[in-house]
């Protein structure tokens, strides 16, 4: 049984969450049967967290967890918050098995987006 | 004569920086003809900034500048920053046409891109 969860900055403006919320319901639909559960979670500023989302991700049984960065640039929170939050998640669910995919940013099709996103 | 402006939020960190100058090299090339220049700025903390980029762009002989926001949510910067700054290139460059697109957290093919990363 795997998660996926989408781990967004966080904002103090409360529609920029609620766009990563929004965001999340779509990835769910598209993914289908790809992940039992689909959740998004905050690194800083909005709640919930990302340990308070894991934690809530295994209690529904979950046994492969991956975090997804929604950043652009693999910076300070990619590299080191994160893999420390992913650290106290491992220790607390040693039963779990979690995945840190690399930031959105570096998808290959970024270039190609931007193009599609200028005509618009 | 068209251009494309990459505006990313600009980061203390000199590799984040660079990751977007290499984007912007990355979408020069897959843009081809499209446009005539594909150029990068940063909003705050790292040069060039939006008006010194936009300033360089017309003396290239540039009449029509469409600005991307790289940018993943609609926040303050997007919805007022980008917009006064390009009311200031307005009335600096009357004969320029400038056009600003919605930030590419709103691209569509968003949430199948989250999961294709999610995969690597």
């Amino acid at each position: 049984m795997n998660a996926l969860i989408i781990l967004a900055h966080g904002s103090r403006r409360k529609e920029s969450n609620l766009e990563i919320k929004k965001l999340a319901e779509k990835v769910k639909t598209l993914a289908e049967s790809d992940y039992s559960v689909v959740d998004y979670a905050y690194l800083e500023i909005a709640e919930p967290n990302l340990l308070y989302c894991i934690d809530k991700t295994v209690e529904k049984g979950m046994t492969e967890i991956t975090v997804l960065p929604y950043f652009l640039n693999s910076g300070i929170h990619v590299e080191r918050d994160i893999p420390a939050i992913i650290e106290t998640a491992t220790e607390k669910h040693p039963d779990c098995k979690f995945k840190v995919s690399s930031c959105i940013g570096m998808s290959e099709e970024m270039p190609a987006m931007i193009l599609e996103r200028a005509k618009l």
